[in-house]
């Protein structure tokens, strides 16, 4: 007996794509190729899927000049690149943090590329005014989706949340849907009109839900996938006065908003149309709409939902086949790790002696892992203000640690702790210098605040 | 009124970490710093996240090198990059579809990828066999563990799913396990020896759990986060039998595995330990580990859950803001831009000749997006046909396309159609030449197919 047999109902209710059919059949036929086989053509030509690079289009060699510039920036010293992409590569390392393409960056987006995204959209959408904070740059537009959609679906609900959704409509979307529990309502668009989007369509969709679902949503795709319509301004304008009156959120995919192909075909993104309509509607309708660097002309998928990023995939490969002795990167290689794993080493040994010196701290001997995780005892005086702040008292300690000695590391709290006992965390992966001045201004404060409790 | 009163109950019941209290300060510190108002230190040390290069540590050279001439090939023409650097890159690129890192690869990541990390598994648990089929490269190993429970806790089940974890834990897993309406069972690790997972106490949780929900799931973390234990082989053989006795699935985050300090300390998998204790126990128990190439030594964060992947965010700058007039990257950007632009126009030319002068076919003009969807008018006698075959009749199609012709491409059944209605989707944004292959051998078979079941 498997525990898998308790596997979610939504995820059992998610439907096998035909497409899976084909695909396995075609790495078959691949296979088949390769030892010989004789068929009428010498290899399948596969256009299943939105991926440009694969069906022959070419990387655009400014945006992958500019990546591998900032992945090794070491190849910038000559003069390989031309100045502009130096200049952009710099700019943006220095808004990384550390100045790593390696590094975390802020939950949004790094703050630099957020603005530069809102200003792009200002001049798309013909001056109307686009915020940074209303801007979230995510892993891929179906990422975001998703997880808007986790948001607004309520899996206990009854009746259940329903998102009002087009048909035809590519498969991800519904897939999501039904893995969260949601109702998938189907509107269909009129095909005989060039597949128009059609506002008494979306009415019947609605009524149809009566008895059904709550429909919270609409779901809309423009310009169209897999049917390669593009709404007028007009037809946008419907949509946003249906979904006002309804109470309807508005989730308006716009992945292919550069691929605009009819003579007089105009990309109008639903956050113009609706700040053009202006109030009482602009400040009702609740709009999250989608773009992203993975479709139209650049077409790099980077990262995705349907595999794992590429360049991740490649660093794993690197990671698990370092150089070997003889290949001309192994000296330096085994150099910078050690360095690494010798600094670590000396990091972990530093904490041990410095916090376990100091009173009211005991700390077990880190073994592994990339973090100290120290208790701390605080006196009855300290856990009393912090109490009074309404705060837990490690979060208490971590703030005055920020705001005397400007150390941020986080409190036990976050990671659960038993009852009455009290810790911090911090990253113990760090350069040499600055564990020591990590640690050095974490004593000078941890006495004076020990002493100032006492 | 809003409709996001309607939040989902599981998201809103995610407890706000401490940490954003102490983040939000922070950025005030910085801004503070940058305005010159004087403190008592120049600049903030944040060692609260895992984030070696934020922390000072240097990425690895190999691996920038690697992943910057697979990003722009041309860079290995000169003699900049070190012959193994090269070699690899070339490797790792005829691995990818196209050729290019901004393509799709297979779901369960590129398959000369996957197998390597097999040799590389059954290299660290000393000779124990590693099946490529098991392995599934993800974008980072939270985003697997969300997704590995998003299939085990059924947000509908009553009791709750629960999924026993350790205290402390880091943070991301008991906010992923709120969010999908999971139990959090806690079992406490025991700081005074060393933070060690004992399994009385694994049973006192489990027995907690009585009443209260339905335990599927053990979780646990070794090398330790936040507290840097390592379970000694024995340690490990003891939660597998645990689980086992218990029936519970086995959750192993061993994403430190390489940084282990401790003199006599030393890493066992689970997968290892499990193996090696032999049938019947290896056969019974359902175990999933999560490693990856963002923590240890390399520390490179290329896909990550906390924040979109920064080569991503980088890229999309660069969409935003591409090269202007004056620009010395200005000439080729425009160039090549214009060449996809001008073969994409092509093709949806070509694909309304050619697709609307084929019998039975009748295709809308493509205004947008990457697609082409055309209606297909199936004879009675294919419909028939596909019926006896127990697959939908524009799959059946499809499937005699790739067999015939070698051309994949998607059924509608895929995206919803009006009943009875038949279509079938394919990109358009391929180079000139495959979009005439691609046709020719479509009309080809489509006139062929259709006088067979005339």
């Amino acid at each position: 007996m498997s525990v898998l047999q308790e596997i979610s109902s939504n995820v059992r209710n998610m439907k096998q794509l035909e497409n899976s059919v084909l695909a396995r059949r075609t790495t078959q036929i691949k296979e088949e190729l390769r030892q010989g086989v004789r068929k009428s053509y010498k290899e399948v030509i596969d256009v299943s899927w939105g991926d440009p690079h694969k069906a022959g289009v070419k990387p655009l060699s400014f945006v992958r000049q500019v990546l591998a510039a900032c992945l090794y920036p070491q190849l910038m010293d000559g003069d390989k690149l031309l100045v502009d992409v130096r200049q952009r590569a710099q700019r943006l390392l220095k808004a990384c943090t550390g100045g790593s393409v390696g590094s975390y960056s802020a939950t949004a987006g790094i703050p630099e590329i957020v603005q530069r995204v809102s200003e792009f959209i200002m001049r798309r959408d013909g001056g109307v005014p686009s915020h940074p904070e209303n801007i979230y740059i995510c892993p891929g537009s179906q990422w975001a989706l998703t997880n808007i959609l986790t948001v607004l679906v309520n899996p206990k609900a009854s009746p259940r949340t329903g998102v009002l959704t087009p048909v035809p409509c590519h498969s991800t979307t519904v897939l999501s849907l039904t893995m969260l529990g949601a109702v998938v309502v189907p509107y269909y668009l009129r095909e005989e009109s060039g597949w128009a989007l059609e506002v008494e369509e979306l009415q019947r969709a609605l009524d149809s839900a009566k008895g059904v679902c709550n429909p919270l949503a609409l779901y809309v795709i423009n310009p169209g996938n897999p049917a390669g319509y593009v709404q007028s301004r007009k037809s946008v304008q419907e949509v946003i006065q249906f979904a006002a009156e309804k109470r309807l959120f508005l989730l308006a995919d716009e992945v292919y908003q550069e691929c605009v192909y009819g003579e007089k075909t105009e990309f109008v993104s639903y956050k113009r149309a609706l700040a053009e309509m202006g109030p009482p509607l602009s400040d009702r309708v609740e709009l999250a709409s989608f773009h992203t660097a993975s479709k139209s002309l650049m077409g790099d998928l980077f990262s995705t939902n349907a595999c794992a990023p590429v360049l991740g995939q490649i660093a794993l490969d690197v990671m698990m086949n370092p150089p070997q002795p003889g290949d001309p990167s192994y000296h330096l290689y085994v150099k910078e790790t050690q360095h690494i794993r010798t600094s670590v080493a000396e990091n972990v040994k530093r904490v041990d002696e410095v916090i376990n010196s100091l009173p009211g701290f005991s700390c077990q001997l880190v073994e592994g892992g990339a973090f100290a995780f120290p208790r701390l005892f605080l006196p009855p005086k300290a856990t009393k203000r912090a109490e009074e702040a309404g705060m837990p008292p490690d979060t208490f300690y971590c703030l005055r640690l920020l705001e005397e000695a400007g150390v941020l590391l986080s409190p036990g709290t976050d990671y659960g702790q038993k009852e009455g006992t009290y810790h911090i965390r911090f990253c113990i992966m760090t350069s040499l210098d600055i564990m020591e001045e990590l640690l050095r201004r974490l004593s000078i404060f941890h006495k004076r605040f020990m002493k100032e409790f006492s």
